[in-house]
């Protein structure tokens, strides 16, 4: 094991770039394989900022391009994010000249994997994002690297801090989504625009990652069915935890004969299960094998420390000398990713309706369900104060997505029924 | 990414073996680093006994030594068991042939790994143990590879299913250990001679490679605090039911500026913490990391398919040409272990007491505890049929295990007090 310098190029110094640089600074032999590790070049949007951490010593590149391809750079790490632009330019060109490249940005490799794990394995260097998903808890070389002995069935789990502590504050308080995530934007918790965590992009992006590692599928985030939380009512938390359940955002990919299923809702998960037990900005991930059976992984999901981590011990695997495919099969051998139809999909469902109060309301339900084949697991209807209506939810046995569509459609269309229903899935975990 | 084609030999055919032996003859380019596995060669006890597995074909070696330093074997797979004998010396001599050795023997590793670590690393090959702690439940790779960017402070868990599925059965039936032990082997959830796995042993071999890779020192079987859970009463198991904690087998690894504390305990964990909540054969596991914070893995512990999973994981792991000390540093770098005696360690413990039905004893145990300086967290007492006398158990706030020890001696002098009174620690996670 050589005593070799590996040189570092670091282009992004969020709080991610900054605790690395400090990590780095500190322990610069960290890595068990080997060597030393010296920071050399970085690059930001604005070199003037004031910064945590000192990089007066370091050379300043305008363009990350220019680090990327610097004769000083023998690994790239980009923390810049974003799908296109500087990000995947920087990237792009590292590979194409030959640089192993470590980064945390779902989103590229989520959108355009499949490309960038062409050029990585042309060129014979890794491309590694474990700090991309689950930050600091390592579900991706779980994935790629411990489940190779083994078939994975599917993945599903909580994926976006953000939403998990929105939901969970929802919950222990009874207020609306809107006030709690005003207070997480306060607190930090959650982005001044907040779209790519509660409309459900951002946990797309990481299943969407996973799925290519799980199944040695290509990366498909275009494929992935994607609901956020914005419409998640106070209300269905409270009538989900009356009949046993909390709401989750459940991010899942699974593989069948079909094809591939890759989706994000909100979604009933019974109390006392493990992802209804992952409250606040935690993490987890259950990994279901056809041999081993099923591992749960739990943990801190973002945060400059486990983030900055994870990228750390990316730069340790390049050092190793490990010559592995980016995903589950060499680029060129990724699976087409075959989307299974959302209609096809088969489950239990919660639905809530608000209706009048008025005699034979439950009877016209009821009736409209068992025409459309609708098969009803519980019901629960109670005086809810506020709430426009009357409140009604009940919960289907498993059920084919088309029939509860044309159930939904014609519920709606009853006069005693006030508004659309609300329908959410009750997790298959 | 080459097509070559890695021969491998097999000692051992038990369950584990002749899982391997089925998953690499059906998937010989299961490696996404790329290449062929064939298994070329086997060794075991008996080379009649029926097998579910055709080895008619593969060469037989009578001496696993002689399989280990064949020029027809690429990567030694050891599943022999045993820290001394046939599995030492063959891991030995394959090592020193500069053959990379995969392995599923946790004693070996336990007792043996610092040496053997210098044998692999003075080779430049690797010596894999993935399937030694927790089956396909990849916490090896984790602490070795994910949290190298990190700074482990603890782990903590639940490493021996057999011991878990005892005391899940105790706890759903209230039965006695003797009665699910015997079922238990009925079973095939324990041993003929079940001593490595009730005793604390096994679990004390998996926590001690853990600690190694955890915090960079030599792995150190010999100064493991081990108590097996023949002692767990089933009174113990419902009385700390009424307390709100579940009894488990918890080995645990800390380290301070004291040095390393490696334990295994039967031990109180409060209802709802996702250990108490590991039921049956499951594994579970907290790591604590300095920057990361508190990763949590579950997943089976054992199994052919498991623990076959975990030894084809290392198998691609091989081929990979990855190149990383057997540990967290290189094994010439190891820290000395230095070990914390037992009675510094300071916790919460579970006192339960066996006295006469007689006035005044509650206040004669209560003076001697506060003449210990033992301050109780709180107090049961109730009327138990057939427990030869009235059942006291007591939690203690935090207090040095000397203390403790000292009161005990005290209580069990005491003249109404029926036998030495049961300590049990309430686990700190």
């Amino acid at each position: 094991m050589s005593q070799k310098v590996w040189k570092i190029g670091v282009a992004g110094l969020g709080t991610v770039g900054g605790g690395l640089l400090q990590f780095l600074s500190e322990r610069p032999e960290f890595a068990p394989a080997g060597g030393r590790v010296v920071v050399t070049g970085v690059s930001a949007r604005s070199r003037s900022r004031p910064r945590s951490v000192d990089i007066s010593g370091l050379t300043w590149f305008d363009d990350p391009v220019a680090l990327a391809t610097s004769p000083e750079t023998d690994i790239f790490v980009e923390l810049v994010g974003g799908s296109d632009g500087p990000a995947k330019a920087a990237v792009e060109a590292a590979l194409k000249a030959g640089k192993p490249v470590v980064t945390a940005n779902k989103a590229l490799i989520a959108e355009h994997g499949a490309e960038l794990a062409v050029l990585a394995e042309a060129a014979g260097v890794p491309l590694l994002f474990e700090a991309a998903v689950m930050g600091g808890t390592p579900a991706v070389k779980m994935l790629r690297e411990a489940m190779v002995g083994d078939e994975v069935k599917g993945v599903a789990g909580i994926l976006n801090g953000t939403c998990n502590f929105i939901l969970s504050e929802m919950e222990a308080k009874g207020s609306a989504f809107a006030d709690v995530l005003a207070d997480a934007q306060r607190m930090g918790y959650a982005e001044a625009d907040p779209t790519m965590d509660v409309g459900g992009f951002d946990a797309a992006h990481k299943v969407s990652i996973l799925a290519a590692l799980a199944f040695g599928c290509a990366p498909n985030f275009a494929a992935a069915e994607i609901e956020g939380i914005t419409g998640v009512d106070a209300l269905d938390i409270r009538m989900a935890r009356d009949l046993g359940y909390r709401i989750r955002l459940i991010a899942s990919a699974d593989i069948s004969a079909e094809g591939v299923a890759v989706r994000v809702h909100p979604s009933l998960v019974p109390e006392g299960h493990p992802l209804a037990e992952t409250r606040g900005a935690l993490n987890a991930l259950f990994i279901e094998g056809a041999r081993i059976g099923r591992i749960f992984i739990q943990g801190p999901g973002a945060g400059s420390g486990p983030t900055a981590a994870a990228v750390a011990a990316d730069i340790a695997d390049v050092m190793t000398g490990a010559r592995r495919p980016v995903f589950q099969a060499p680029a060129r051998d990724l699976k087409p990713f075959v989307a299974v139809a959302p209609t096809r999909r088969v489950g239990k469902a919660y639905l809530r309706l608000l209706v009048k109060d008025q005699a034979g309301v439950i009877a016209a339900v009821s009736e409209t369900l068992a025409e459309c084949g609708v098969s009803i697991d519980s019901f629960l209807q109670k005086p809810v104060e506020d709430a426009g209506g009357v409140p009604i939810v009940l919960t289907t046995h498993a059920i084919a997505e088309s029939v509860l569509t044309d159930a939904i459609n014609r519920i709606e269309k009853l006069p005693a029924v006030l508004e659309r229903p609300r329908l959410l899935r009750i997790a298959r975990i």
